[in-house]
């Protein structure tokens, strides 16, 4: 009998954690294990605000694969995945290559969600992948170093971001610590610089406890950053945003943090979704699909109160790890485990020394906040690589 | 009777050091001397092409008016020159502002000669004032950071340089040392980057001596520069460049260095000008206007050969300072001097350490040619605001 072959599309947080994992807990023969990424790296996701905003070095943000992975034990194929057939049992790539694969592990993420926002596709920038957002932080330094040579229009210095969710707000945070250090690089006068947050909600950070987000709020202010709540946006345009009662901002720097939908690739492949997500079975499993787990953003799973968990990385690390040891019990005869996750909490940077978040019960804010996230993101690395990968990256963290 | 006003237009090499040579020469109530600027400092030209390349800070270039002048004695107006009539002895700023004067220093420069290339003036950029090279640097990296997130285009890594006179070549050398840095840090191959230096003339650096002609052409090979002479730049579009024999090249980065000519607003002021540049009298008088000196790239001087002089910093930092003596001469009724350039040498960068260059009769070449260009660098920032000016800028030359 042949080997089975595991294909796991994606490395991501539910991509590389399922990868890690099947990595240790196989033995050889067990199983062949495949990554398929479009990078030889994997990226951190909720990081991705601070290259760009460019207050982080891109390392910072960058695992690379060869760290975390035992190549001689997961066979890495770098490729960009086109389409994958859950029932012909096959993934095609970029460039016509087609893998065949026994069980298959997706966790493509997922994509910006315009709301069919005219415009938006086409001039605004989102905060996706590393390759993304140099190009914001760089698109942002070329605006200011227009300033001087295009007649000192504001325009070139004022920067709208879209959406007040997490990474908006950590976001404009961010880059508020950064812009006077830009605006004296390029003699640009403080006052043409504008920051500027638009959410459609009444309030930044919806659904997120009210006192933290007075708390966030308070900061905004402090920051300089403007904020426009209840405020959805009509269209984007070369020009700036328009938004609802056609009230214009000229800004030729727009990013959009405003949501994130299923990913394309997942929706074309056949599988059931919602909204470009597919409701997985209480193993991780697309429903029909008993030899395919979804995991991360491109899977929805529901709690007890029938509400989905929201998109974040650290229930996709934790589906990453439970399909992971799933796929290992099937390959074993032994049973599977329902996946439960386990919540411990949100934390929100709001720049590089304050944040706001929630672990168990308790509030926590400024500083002590922010240590806590870094804890946590430190914890997540050692999870991945050990003490090999948290010592490589410690520095980004603390420095 | 009324002190007499003399007013010099622009702080570029001629400009200031007529300013500065006043302010040391006259004494209280001689004249009232007013420099009028653009900006609130003068810019090293010969340098820019270190920050458009991003090898060196802004800051190395750039001189604060203020720690060279002191105001008290030099009055400093900030402001665009819209124009001037030498006959109504009157300047008209950007924003309506007259300012009258007796005497009249005109300083302001030169501009990119575009030869009536199409497209060049809309699609290349041009190495021009500080403001102008941060915008090719940002622009250069802005799409560097673009070629991972739109399908790997190698025109986003291609740099094209029209012109292979000193400019041109000090700028690719240059820029030659970065780009490999510059690729690695946004995930670029090396093989997708190119370099390319298209020059008319059948050699680089037209003109000069062909044994250092020689060794700059191995030197640029050395670095990975593509170079194309004998080959005129036919158009230049959003796309790239198209050269002569509609052969086109690719390229979302195209620098023109090809050329200067006489300033707009110096044509314009009535003074008889040769393409742009007013032929001046022996004293550096504009012709018919006794009151009026023209010094640096706006005038035109012919040495006894009957060939003119090049427009180069050397020639304009002793025109300003002879024009500034010749008006003391006049304010004290002793006799002018006719200028004579003293035509040390002429040295040019490739790259950080690399060089070649003329002084004397005797030729120098690599690091020598280099440390020699320091010094006279470090010369002109002497003569320009003496040991104080030196201690702030030094580490820039030797960093």
């Amino acid at each position: 009998m042949a080997t089975p072959r595991i294909v796991i599309l994606g490395a991501g947080y539910g991509g590389l954690m399922a990868a890690t994992t099947l990595m240790r807990t196989l033995e050889d023969g067990e199983a062949d294990v495949w990554l398929i990424n479009k990078h030889d790296y994997h990226y951190m996701t909720t990081h991705l605000h601070e290259p760009a905003a460019g207050t982080a070095a891109d390392e910072k943000v960058r695992v690379p694969l060869r760290d975390v992975l035992d190549f001689d034990r997961v066979h890495f194929r770098q490729g960009t995945v086109k389409r994958f057939d859950p029932a012909g049992r096959i993934v095609e790539l970029e460039g016509g290559e087609t893998i065949p694969f026994d069980y298959l592990v997706v966790a493509l993420g997922s994509e910006p969600e315009t709301f069919g926002i005219e415009g938006l596709r086409e001039h605004a920038f989102a905060i996706r992948s590393l390759n993304s957002v140099r190009v914001i932080r760089e698109h942002i330094e070329y605006m200011f170093s227009l300033y001087r040579a295009r007649g000192e229009d504001p325009a070139y210095t004022t920067i709208v971001v879209g959406g007040a969710g997490f990474t908006g707000i950590e976001f404009v945070t961010e880059l508020a610590e950064r812009l006077p250090r830009l605006a004296r690089a390029y003699d640009v006068p403080e006052e043409a610089v504008r920051l500027v947050n638009v959410e459609a909600a009444p309030t930044i950070l919806p659904g997120f406890d009210p006192s933290l987000v007075a708390y966030a709020e308070a900061k905004l202010r402090e920051k300089g950053i403007e904020v426009h709540t209840n405020t959805p946006i009509k269209a984007c345009t070369p020009e700036g945003v328009v938004l609802q009662g056609d009230r214009e901002i000229r800004a030729k720097t727009v990013v959009w943090t405003g949501g994130v939908r299923g990913n394309r690739i997942v929706e074309a492949s056949g599988l059931e979704v919602i909204r470009g997500r597919v409701k997985v079975d209480p193993y991780l499993r697309a429903p029909g699909y008993d030899h395919v787990f979804v995991v991360g953003d491109s899977a929805v799973v529901f709690g007890e109160d029938g509400r989905p968990y929201p998109p974040t990385a650290q229930i996709a690390v934790q589906e990453g790890r439970a399909a992971a040891l799933n796929l290992a019990a099937i390959l074993r005869g032994t049973p599977m485990q329902p996946f439960k996750p386990n919540i411990q909490g949100t934390l929100a940077s709001l720049g590089r020394w304050e944040g706001i978040g929630i672990v168990g019960k308790r509030r926590f804010y400024g500083l002590i906040a922010s240590l806590l996230k870094r804890g946590s993101d430190l914890r997540y690395l050692w999870q991945l690589g050990g003490m090999p990968i948290v010592l490589k990256k410690i520095r980004y963290f603390f420095a």
